[in-house]
């Protein structure tokens, strides 16, 4: 029986060829960049190549580029030293409440730390308003973090157009974006969307977990460091690089299908999905005015999510209630959009990676029909 | 040419079982520890097996081993952690000079953060004196971190004596060991060592780069968590966990030869390196009065490190200019041990690991006659 991972949002599987140049580095070419001698060298060397490779998918300089030990950390390197070196002239912070719990409780850190921090709400559809933002600018606004693409339902927001508006009009406040579930799905071209600030994380497209990377504008200071010793990264994020993992990213981003034909396969997809959802009688689609083709979100309402989840995994497909992070609590996102509660316990997370075909759509709807016929609904 | 790869200390390869664990959840069994399904839960039972290995290594609980990615974030999670919870109790802080920098540049900014940080200078041998850490303890320290093995030397803190004494007179008194240089090289039993918090690292024996762990005893509180987030590691150490280094590194933990086996094969490596080094005219031994055999240092004299670095690296050798963390910078362990500037200047550490044979410190000495031959001397 094959195996149907359509959770590809909470994480990917690494591709043979990818693993295969993590394992390179661990085994043969297994140097510390730091050191003087040709093995470091030839680490330093793959390092700066995977640098240069995720610099140029977002049009960069690759001296913008800091690697992380993943998604969370570049969030709370952006936030937290965005924020204290930005506090003479200011302490407002913008921010949604339907961030990542790595952007939201860094948030809340910032609070105490004397921040003030407003969080927008999301509108019934589940996206954030461009004119919300813009009203909620307050003079001493210093950071706006607004994530591209909302990790549970998909919900997308329009950088590419409201960056520049604010930028036009308030040129010193920071932007920063959690683009964890955008990048690699979509072209991302810092050249035309004047961020500041933008986390990505290796192991949702298809690299090893434990590396992400934060975009940092040149001329944007963070302090403090995300962690204090050898200096490494610019001094940003002390502790050996994790060469393998650095590596294999930039292996798995350049071997990603081109954004059309990523596009064009999600689209056939997701129409596929609601299409043969429309079958069921108690299912209720989520999606938001403006959002992705490859993250849907819908209640089949009557059967608790962790229920169904386990119940689809015993019948080899793999979908998640919201997100991973969440782990069993109830969806934070789901919440502020204000859906009802029977609608929320319901929940099912169904994203896509290059890998899925419609094969795997057809899975998951035999197992929901069997779902529906066979659990007990509430 | 094989390999003679003698710098140990500053990372090591992964064997090829280990590597092939860390392949198969990058590639199979690739889950999200936090999902709901059984992908998930088979990762999570793999990282509870790693922690259960590390755990009855040193003989505590598995719930007090939390997994970082690596060795400098555990410093910065233990001592930021530690200082911060414990500020209300008193504002000192005692450490070494010789610490490595993910120890003193966090004590710098615990300085900044209004602690005060005393740096204990180490004996013209290059050791700490218990003496001088039990005299300097004032009413108001909350907090001691000191190296059990230094990176630079393999200078020996005798932790195992010491401990207990602090802990009778000054039960209150935090004791951190950055271990990441003795872990898994020599006996540490927290069962007969009353150690509040301890860091060590994976790649320091053959595990992969990007994770670490850091114990903490029960009833310890750190706060600030190390990074914000959806609460893994029990809420100190957010971020999707790296599941396929935290299971090789419990596998490379669980695989390593014994320690007797460990350090009769590092005692006749150092002797047998001891005395060829004696057929050296110009040759200046730094062995600390308690050392650690697997660790070697010695200048060279009239050769500069990185030259002499280099040129054994073309031999097929490898070893280190002080640490790898330096990077061609001074190292400040030998200036605290008031080194003159041309041994300093001159450094070289030889460190071994289970692998290492005789045949590589006979290449060793081969490289070094043709390079004390061969290279200009200053």
């Amino acid at each position: 029986m094959s195996l149907h991972y359509l959770d590809n949002s909470a994480t990917t599987p690494v591709s043979a060829p990818v693993a295969q140049k993590a394992l390179d580095l661990m085994t043969s070419r297994f140097g510390n960049p730091s050191s003087l001698h040709t093995l470091g060298f030839d680490a330093e060397q793959e390092m700066q190549n995977a640098r240069k490779t995720i610099a140029g998918f977002l049009s960069v300089d690759p001296e913008t580029i800091t690697f992380t030990s993943g998604g969370t950390e570049a969030n709370n390197l952006a936030l937290l030293g965005a924020a204290e070196s930005q506090k003479r002239r200011g302490k407002h912070i913008l921010t949604t409440q339907i961030e990542h719990p790595s952007v939201l409780n860094t948030c809340k850190q910032l609070e105490k730390l004397g921040f003030s921090v407003q969080y927008l709400a999301p509108t019934k559809g589940g996206t954030i308003s461009p004119d919300d933002v813009l009203e909620a600018i307050q003079e001493d606004t210093i950071l706006i973090s607004i994530m591209m693409v909302n990790n549970e339902t998909g919900a997308l927001f329009p950088w590419d157009t409201v960056a520049s508006k604010i930028k036009k009009q308030y040129p010193q406040i920071l932007l920063h974006s959690d683009m964890v579930q955008a990048f690699g799905k979509m072209p991302i071209s810092l050249s035309k969307i004047p961020l500041d600030l933008l986390s990505c994380s290796g192991h949702k497209i298809g690299a090893p977990k434990g590396v992400g990377a934060l975009y940092c504008k040149k001329g944007v200071t963070l302090r403090p460091p995300f962690a204090f010793g050898g200096g490494q990264e610019k001094g940003l994020r002390s502790g050996t690089e994790n060469v393998p993992a650095i590596a294999a990213f930039g292996m798995a981003v350049s071997t990603l299908p081109s954004f059309a034909e990523q596009e064009s396969r999600y689209q056939a997809l997701q129409k596929q999905l609601l299409e043969d959802l429309k079958s069921f009688e108690n299912v209720s689609l989520h999606l938001p005015g403006s959002h992705v083709p490859y993250i849907s979100h819908f209640s089949l309402c009557g059967v608790k999510s962790e229920t169904l989840v386990h119940f689809l995994a015993s019948q080899n497909v793999f979908v998640s209630g919201g997100s991973a992070c969440a782990k069993g609590k109830q969806s934070h996102v789901l919440t502020a959009m204000n859906l009802p509660k029977r609608e929320i316990d319901a929940s099912l997370r169904v994203s896509f990676s290059p890998h899925n075909t419609k094969e795997d759509i057809k899975a998951l709807i035999e197992a929901l029909e069997k779902a529906d016929k066979t659990l007990v609904h509430t």
